[in-house]
């Protein structure tokens, strides 16, 4: 699994890191933001030399991994640190899409992303490699819960040294699958928020590479591979909708940038697709600005959601998550826990599909954008679920009926369920 | 994705079933045993049939799940459940190899299955696509856990009817996983061999498909893929050991049919591959008997054990497995519960992989095989992870420390992890 095989010289394809308001390129190196006016970096590539060998029959004949898209990812090798992640199930969706009314629906599952269930792997995927070429000893992140167990598990799988910065009211689940990799996982008496200036704090001071601060622009690039997926299990094709939920507001970005860079390597037609942003009301300062039509986001103070994944009360990408929302002619909304638990609830009973509280947002979010005729019925749709319901139990337990007990006998189990008995003749017909 | 499209006309690939005591040939129907001597039945299939599409480059040019082998699956059309399970990584693993003081090791990673996490999302993927092809409207099964998601969670996106019985001292993932998709979870005040004993009866009753009880020969093949695809994924090639959990004792026969079929249709060579099967001591009946070398399970009254998943103390195919271990030269470990806990830990530190409790059976059996010189050094290993850590997050929770608190502050973070102040000139040194 060589990244570098048929991808043209090593390292040639990163032209460098573009501030996203001045517009000047910088060197590919370890900073997140622009030293003139403080503005997001993003990576920028070659596209003369992207387009040499990014085409539909060379993606095909690679692995299905998420590097398949290797030349539009920020490595100047082979990736080196989860190099299986991606490629996960694009599930169509009939059963949940006769509940919300909409002809053609999809379930984007990276509640079963290798190795950690949450599409957090294909960003850290992508920020450790570079942290390797880098020549990092030390990794770490600020996280709500998800990433906190992939950067644990791939640098430990990386031999990496790993610290993993928490609020400390996250769900056991979450806890647990970031410790168990023997990474230091430190929780800190804050929200998001100040856990992430935190760290900020250690990567500047011990040049450490923190994958969502000094690697922040390597890291987001990830996301895209989500958006290339969906893509290309369409058939090369880009969606009418996709629905998002946002925490940061990285990924609703990243996905559409995806589509875009399809476009102009001809791997898809022209894309008119409309982006959803899905938060909880308890933390909603993204969805408030779409809906204000304001310019600036008003951070939330104080976070109140069971979507703890999602409780992101400064979110660093919102300005920009909302003026794509906005310039794509999608809308965003905000949904209450009560919302979320019925959206776990309804995508588990009809899809089979266990998403963690993020993805009861994100369905209860697309429900209520339909209804409202944000989304129409008869364009194709997918609705991201970024991580599996395992993590977050704490939502539902007290929402879902517990199992009755039984003496290990027929009878007691005919009462319990209210079956008559059958007569022979009725015994096997249903085979 | 069309099961049948380049396999020959519908249904005529699957010979019937085989009784593998007396080996008589029974039409393809919901049955278990022969009714003339009570022994279990195995699918058997029209060979020259198979031949004229299983090879190499047809499964190559297909869909990356379990249905790539499809000739050797016994539907008679394409699957109508689970279209998208398996073809989950094969890791190399070569930290843990370290360790374990092997050269070349890998781990089969079903811990990342989908849509459940387990390897039984294989088999029950092919015991409702036929309980769909034989009319069963109503479903269900008998389970230690991993089962019962994997039933309710199919079940619910096929939209059939789920009961699933569970015996009452199940962990809470694993229960929740199961009702959150909304079957009808029934807890059974009893062990495992009880739970079973009252799903046979309520299938003969009421003539529901109950996966692994009258289901049982179509769902044990969904199995083989594990081994399909650990072959194909070396190069179309068996390893030189592969080390199974088990249970009931049919993935490790299975797996092993699946590479004798391989070899059967020419797509590898001559099969070598020596067999381990890993258990609890806590419940042993199987490797009891492999290191006795009686003829028949002794089957263990009490399971006792944090490896729940594999607590069946009358194991339907315990007398095939041993022989099988026997036959290919292999051998069978059991270990502690303390053996357990510190082999899910090993997995996770080195490979970045949280194992549910039955992988660090495996993996700490692994180990005893390795140290003993039952296992050798210098061949290649495969160990089968058959589930997801989050599931069993009690076994662990009290052996992994608790992440600190501190408050949002650099000389908090500094104070707790003993780093000194550094100068400025090492700031950025790993960079």
């Amino acid at each position: 699994m060589n990244a570098s095989s048929d991808s043209g010289d090593s390292g040639s394809l990163v032209a460098g890191l573009r501030c996203r308001l001045c517009g000047t390129l910088y060197p590919a190196r370890p900073i997140n933001f622009c030293p003139e006016d403080f503005g997001p970096l993003e990576v920028d590539y070659h596209h003369d030399a992207v387009a040499r060998t990014f085409n539909r029959a060379a993606i095909a004949s690679r692995p299905r991994t998420m590097w398949r898209y290797r030349e539009l990812l920020p490595l100047d090798g082979p990736p080196t640190v989860g190099t299986q992640v991606g490629c996960t199930p694009l599930v169509r969706a009939d059963r949940l899409a006769k509940v919300l009314g909409v002809s053609e629906l999809y379930i984007k599952n990276d509640a079963v992303n290798h190795p950690t269930l949450s599409f957090k792997d294909r960003v850290v995927a992508v920020a450790l490699s570079k942290a390797v070429e880098f020549g990092f000893k030390t990794v770490g992140c600020a996280s709500t819960g998800n990433l906190a167990g992939s950067v644990a598990a791939n640098a430990a799988a990386a031999g990496l040294e790993a610290y993993v910065l928490i609020p400390d009211n996250l769900e056991a689940g979450k806890i647990l699958g970031a410790t168990v990799y023997g990474a230091k996982v430190i929780a800190v008496s804050g929200n998001y928020d100040q856990v992430n200036r935190l760290c900020s704090q250690i990567a500047f001071k011990y040049g450490w590479g923190l994958v969502n601060v000094n690697l922040r622009p390597f890291y987001a690039e990830g996301s895209k591979t989500m958006g290339f997926e969906i893509a290309e299990d369409l058939g090369w094709c880009a969606p009418d909708h996709v629905v998002a939920p946002m925490a940061g507001g990285s990924l609703i970005g990243k996905i559409y940038k995806a589509f875009k860079e399809l476009e102009k390597h001809g791997l898809i037609g022209p894309v008119s697709t409309r982006m959803y942003g899905a938060q909880a009301s308890g933390c909603n300062p993204i969805a408030a600005l779409v809906k204000s039509g304001g310019k600036r986001i008003k951070p939330v103070r104080h976070p109140n959601t069971i979507a703890k994944s999602l409780a992101i009360g400064d979110p660093a990408d919102g300005d920009f998550a909302a003026s794509l929302i906005h310039a794509t002619g999608g809308w965003s909304e905000d949904v209450s826990d009560e919302e979320i638990v019925a959206g776990m609830r309804l995508l588990a009973q009809t899809e089979g599909i266990f998403a963690e509280t993020a993805g009861g947002v994100t369905v209860a979010a697309a429900r209520r954008l339909i209804q409202d005729g944000k989304i129409d019925r008869d364009g194709s749709t997918v609705l991201c679920i970024t991580g599996n319901g395992l993590k977050t139990q704490e939502a539902l337990i007290d929402h879902v009926a517990r199992p009755q007990v039984i003496p290990p006998n027929l009878a007691a189990f005919e009462e319990l369920v209210g079956l008559a008995p059958v007569d022979s003749a009725g015994l096997v017909a249903a085979s």
